[in-house]
């Protein structure tokens, strides 16, 4: 398979940290990934697991489903993984909260909410070009034979020597047995469904390595790696997190994204246009602050579309105008003493932005109120609690804006 | 249960190395050996593994055997656990040649033979004192939920420190990670039978103590370890080992054991007595030449009968005679002259004990031939390879003797 509009492969290099193994020079398809797609008579298998222990996935999970994109849209064929089977067992230390056990229904539900949420980014309806995979299909079937001779294949020394491992035994913090099984199991997936090419973060490296070791001990042929950077969050200082609030996520509607993205440091520009975008980094502006405003449109269209980026952008500008006319920063309005549940054009009398209740209803009829700007047009509208605003932008007209405060 | 003739439990203490848990001043029966065995309504459940990978077993590996036999006598049941489920994966490095890939059949014939040669010790009759398990019959059925469930009790840390692995670990020589299984593997045995008491060498106290563990991990209560100690070969400084030729193999014949045995170093002599008998220590000769005697007629007789024990003695003692008059050891008799099958009228005129293969014909109808102390009664008994007969004495009448040597 060879696209015959990319011969440099640009799409496969853009933003990649590590290819492995990479024998520059090697002509053997064994080593060189390019090599590989260039000799491949069918469509490569590239896989990309997904722990469905969470669904607030922000765009620092999206990069490496954005590589996947790639090679779908190359003419290979997208492997998700989802990691229901060790979701479902959790970690039987009961030592990690992150590893609590989920039955079965709230696994399926979590894979559900996280495809759902990377419609945007992969492409689900050519068909050949997306395999969604339980792994609980393959693992739960292992028998103690099997699982030694999975065990068989590592020593205590090579585990240790992994990222993680060698700090806390150092440490002398305990590592139990039972998480030397994970690597070995995010490795038996690669020989399960037999991946060409396995994608991750930079972190991933020891596990990919696995899943070729694993391949190469039941005769298959080893994956390449594919890894990814870690993204920095929007502070420029740690990698994106939801709990350090430096985050943006997929979720987000389009006035937040894009409000976030349009602050991004200066430092990170070059890096979340690469990692986030398919703009040309030859033809970025120059003006930092065209830059920004440029990359949240992009990112933001991915999601929401084109209109509604722009929307965002232009309610985003109002916002900041309506601060610097009122010398300062936006309003805000506690809803806290909003008893719930409670109707839009309560609060609208309520907050001040319009002069009664009477007078939001009308504005709500007309088409002039926006929270986070998307118009709301149902007059009837009531919301349960403080939590479905808390930190919302809530407007009437072009310029009259409130942020909404618990 | 508990034994009216035995208050002090002598039964119990005889050459125990060490009981674990052991809290002496304590009265919960979980704490103490004594109290679990007078405050139960049920016969213990005692359990000893066998490995079925060989079936050479020797006097050394006879003594937790014999502790397991007196636990039958005083009410309890031995649970005998044949590994077999261990013996049929082998070794999945193909590293251990101990730990080779064994066939189901393989395996079934060498716990035979391993429980055949256990008959003099064990209590095979009696109802309810016996039960033989094989532990496929729960291992072949766990998954990787549960595997992931018996590696989650313990820590690398806690496994590294076992003996054995931690010397290797120092030494940097790989550690396989499925080596960490087998002692959960015989840990689980333990839950799966629901031990009481689990017996074993003084090398077996972490294995055992993973079995308490994981217990307590499946909520039941844990088991008693009884410990005993590991016999010096015949040699009187090593481990009895057959590898070490310092061994008494159970399938020995009457004069061989008879043989070796009456040669115990004084230093191993109370030892040998403590382990191998049930003599009281108090009432043992003064003369060590005595007491060698006694030791060798004491356990001959377990295996082959009081008869053929003094019979042994008998014709060891000619033996001895015989090679003084001679000024020397007993007279050897190459069988590398002899073509085989060659009968055994033959060779006793071929070697000179009878005058021609005519009279050999007649001394053994006439009751005078033995081999190894054991009358041979068959005119036309013919042997098939040096092989059968290489190391043994042949004896015609009381005072003809040679070593057959190859």
């Amino acid at each position: 398979m060879s696209s015959d509009s990319d011969k440099n492969f640009d799409w496969l290099h853009r933003g990649t940290s590590e290819i492995f193994p990479d024998r520059q020079d090697s002509n053997s398809s064994n080593e060189n990934l390019i090599e590989r797609i260039s000799q491949s008579k069918k469509p490569l298998r590239v896989k990309l697991g997904i722990d469905p222990t969470g669904t607030d996935i922000h765009l620092g999970h999206s990069i490496p489903f954005r590589k996947l994109r790639a090679f779908q849209d190359a003419g290979h064929t997208a492997v998700v993984i989802i990691g229901d089977f060790t979701a479902q067992i959790g970690d039987p230390t009961g030592k990690s909260d992150v590893r609590r056990q989920l039955t079965s229904e709230e696994v399926k539900a979590n894979a559900q909410s996280y495809l759902d949420q990377l419609r945007p980014i992969l492409d689900f309806d050519t068909p050949g070009r997306l395999e969604i995979r339980y792994n609980s299909e393959w693992l739960s079937k292992l028998d103690l034979a099997q699982i030694q001779g999975l065990l068989a294949t590592m020593t205590v020394g090579q585990m240790l020597a992994k990222e993680g491992f060698a700090e806390r035994y150092k440490q002398e913090k305990p590592i139990f047995l039972h998480e030397f099984l994970y690597p070995l199991m995010q490795g038996y997936d690669s020989v399960a469904i037999e991946a060409d090419v396995e994608l991750g973060g930079t972190d991933q490296k020891f596990n990919i390595a696995v899943g070729r070791d694993l391949q190469r001990h039941f005769s298959k042929t080893p994956q390449f790696g594919l890894l990814l950077p870690i993204l920095l969050g929007t502070d420029g200082v740690q990698k994106m997190s939801k709990s350090l609030g430096n985050y943006v996520g997929l979720r987000e509607d389009a006035l937040s994204m894009y409000s976030k993205l349009e602050k991004t440091p200066d430092t990170l520009l070059n890096d979340y246009f690469e990692l986030l975008t398919d703009i040309d980094l030859k033809q970025l502006p120059d003006n930092p602050r065209e830059a920004q405003k440029l990359l949240a449109i992009e990112v933001t269209s991915q999601f929401h579309g084109k209109d509604s980026a722009l929307q965002a952008q232009q309610t985003a500008s109002q916002i900041v105008l309506e601060g610097n006319t009122t010398g300062g920063d936006i309003a805000e309005y506690s809803l806290s003493e909003v008893e719930f549940p409670a109707k839009l054009f309560y609060i609208l009398g309520a907050s001040g932005l319009c002069k009664s209740s009477g007078e939001g209803r009308r504005q709500i009829q007309g088409g002039a109120v926006r929270l986070e700007g998307d118009r709301l047009n149902d007059v009837n509208l009531s919301f349960d609690s403080p939590d479905d605003l808390a930190g919302k932008v809530l407007q009437v007209g072009k310029k009259k804006f409130v942020r909404l405060i618990t």
